[in-house]
């Protein structure tokens, strides 16, 4: 028989053991401070009609979109997000479940992108979205929510840039620019890569703005200073329209509510720069950034939208989300050296030595387990160096040795993996001496 | 603009939080049961070339698959089980990680299936496998695992049923049916359907087995007792060939390996009519049924298999392994009523009352998650009654309840809702006072 050569698609990976656990304590550590929230799960179909994905993430998404027809002859996709999902989701069961409406929703998106820059065609996505509100205080909770998983995960240096459409709305209002808002903010949102000069640029170019008027958008984009010192600028710029009011009232709002929560003022900037390209943001955006790793750049945004779900409904739905991109995370957290490399292994590893005895080592396996220790035991009586080979190379913390002499004398050798330090132990103790040390060792 | 209509495809469903709640729940028990014995997690891509999976799980398989051609002209499919992509990566990675390869792996799968009785064509699979060894200290720790999930999940009435094919194999031989094993397998593994009499005769249209050679292999399938009376009564009908010895000695050392680990008697049975209709099995098989539900037939199944991989690769990959339909085993959970409906909501609802004191509001829930709560703040100011409502929508177990009057006392009122009764309680005793609650409560 020939051998098919075993290889995954191009753009497409397998995760190893490793890098699997540390997804999955970020996608756990996300739940966690999500249902903190109130927020509850829930999951679509990876495939939907095409009609439903079709045109909501521009012509670029369409192109990108696994499409195909099923064996009925339907014409289906697979999902490039789970906004849309959420969206179709929302018109067809929100009326049941009542509003607001808080969800999260975890799980792999396909896009057909190119695959340079370590880019994946499949990625794991973790949404989560209130819905049915306009309450500011949705807004507030969306960036407490964000902080506190940030802090969960373990990062110091991280900052929440979050900003308001209304406020760049209302400098166009002043400028006489109303119409250009989608080709200021395509522009504006180019600033990290093109810079302020190509933005201006842009701006002439696409808008047909005047130097005065790509200074006083410059001006906004370019505002820094102290959270208090950036709202007591505002003013003066974006100027008095129904809109710059708005803008300038929701963060001034937000802010208050996110200091409220107890976030520590370093961890939140007012940030005018902040554009988030996506033409159905109307209200808050934000972007995440770490100190770190600035060059990444955003690791979890998101913003306020005034209606969802038009296209499947004509029950209005306005919301807060936010997105966080799990494998550029864990990415992100290996460069950082934040991932624990001995997660995917169990704490404690039991070497086979008796053949005779291998009902004594399950016994003794299943009682380490009762004590809350999770235990690996090998499942052939090998050579011991092949043993603590294996349990090295799977990143165990402690093996626990026991040979015939032991059983009669009814102790353990215990061995730390990594001092390579051993420890004679009574067997009647193992449980709770196993316990200890792997807490003293931290 | 037309409106779109919001559906699902055929054969597919959303999640609702309830029923996410229930599957976030049982997919974290068995990645907590597995990641104790030392399995660590995996994950493979939703897409593989088409080769790779085609012709491994048969005809129906292969037709029911969804293939297309994707952006580059690649042959594509989606994944329709986890053993063949395990396969796969365990050509690829298993030199690099070593044996044994003790790895779960949880996502869904995808098969157009007709859609009749509540079968759907995307469903959660969460399989398990030790890979790389035959010692049978592999197929007690497979059993046990199966043990432990039902019983972590609070099953109380279920039992692993477990053979080895060797059994079946030694009565071949003895009988002179050899060649015969898979005509005979498949005719088994019908007996819930089609029962003794439908099997005789598939034998005999099949295999043109005699009389005498059908009563023999009935004798087999149909023998019960006690685990220690048919182990007894089992030479006597297999026979001495050597096929018959291994299987023999192989199952009385998983039964003795299976009590050394504390697995209670009524929990596990020698069941030699287990059949497992698929061909790669070799050794161990093994269902499990729940005794409150046996119409819903094996809950759990998995076996010994000689060689996972020998399509994609030289290198001999013995192993055990086991795989739990997810959302089947909601479904049978819902039935019996083992679904907590409140799991998908916070444990304590703060109503919102004094829009002034928004930012005390949030100061108080932020207060109560720091003491190991989950609390869901209600966004708006609304009615009491249209919030009271909301809470209990949702399932929220407590509610706290703050005026004007309560701001200025420093207190709360907080309700238990499900038996109505109100308590007020100084808001510097809030956060101990509603775990207490919670905890008595239960």
């Amino acid at each position: 028989m020939s051998i098919i050569p075993p290889r995954t698609l191009k753009g497409f990976r397998d995760y190893l053991p490793q890098t699997m656990a540390a997804r999955e304590q970020v996608i756990e550590t996300a739940r966690s401070v999500c249902r903190n929230f109130g927020f509850a799960p829930i999951d679509t179909p990876v495939l939907e009609y095409s009609e439903i994905l079709l045109g909501k993430g521009g012509e670029e998404s369409d192109r990108q979109m696994y499409r195909f027809e099923d064996h009925g002859g339907r014409d289906v996709a697979m999902r490039f997000d789970l906004t849309v999902p959420l969206a179709r989701f929302a018109a067809q069961h929100v009326r049941r479940l009542g509003t607001p409406f808080k969800r999260y929703h975890v799980g792999p998106v396909w896009r057909g992108e190119n695959t340079q820059r370590g880019r994946y065609r499949e990625f794991v996505q973790f949404d989560f979205d209130t819905i049915g509100t306009e309450s500011l205080l949705a807004d507030v909770e969306t960036l407490v929510v964000v902080h506190d998983l940030f802090a969960a995960l373990g990062f110091e240096g991280f900052t929440i840039h979050f900003n308001n459409r209304s406020l760049l709305n209302g400098l166009l209002d002043k400028l006489g620019l109303e119409d250009q808002a989608a080709v200021v903010l395509r522009a504006l949102d180019k600033m990290p890569k093109i810079g302020p000069h190509g933005v201006s640029e842009e701006l002439r170019r696409a808008a047909g703005t005047s130097d005065q008027q790509v200074n006083s958008i410059l001006a906004l984009a370019g505002l820094t200073g102290t959270n208090d010192e950036v709202v007591a600028a505002l003013p003066a710029i974006v100027g008095s329209s129904p809109r710059a009011q708005t803008g300038l009232a929701a963060v001034e709002e937000v802010l208050a509510g996110v200091r409220a929560s107890g976030i520590p003022e370093e961890r939140i900037r007012v940030d005018v720069s902040i554009a988030r390209g996506l033409a159905y943001y109307t209200g808050t955006v934000y972007e995440t950034f770490l100190a770190d790793l600035p060059g990444i750049g955003s690791v979890c945004s998101g913003g306020r939208y005034d209606d969802l779900a038009s296209l499947y409904t004509k029950q209005r739905l306005p919301g807060i989300g936010g997105s966080l991109g799990v494998d550029r995370l864990i990415a992100a957290m290996e460069e950082l050296g934040m991932v624990d490399e001995s997660a995917a292994a169990a704490d404690v590893f039991v070497a086979l030595f008796v053949p005779e005895r291998v009902g004594d080592y399950l016994g003794l396996a299943a009682e380490l387990r009762a004590a809350g220790l999770s235990v690996e035991l090998y499942p052939e009586a090998r050579k011991l160096g092949a043993q603590m080979k294996y349990a090295d190379r799977r990143g165990h913390r402690l093996a626990v040795i026991i040979g015939e002499d032991e059983w009669d004398s009814q102790t353990a050798q215990v061995k730390m993996l990594a001092t390579g330090r051993s420890t004679e132990v009574p067997l009647s103790q193992l449980g709770r001496r196993c316990s200890d040390m792997l807490e003293e060792a931290g």
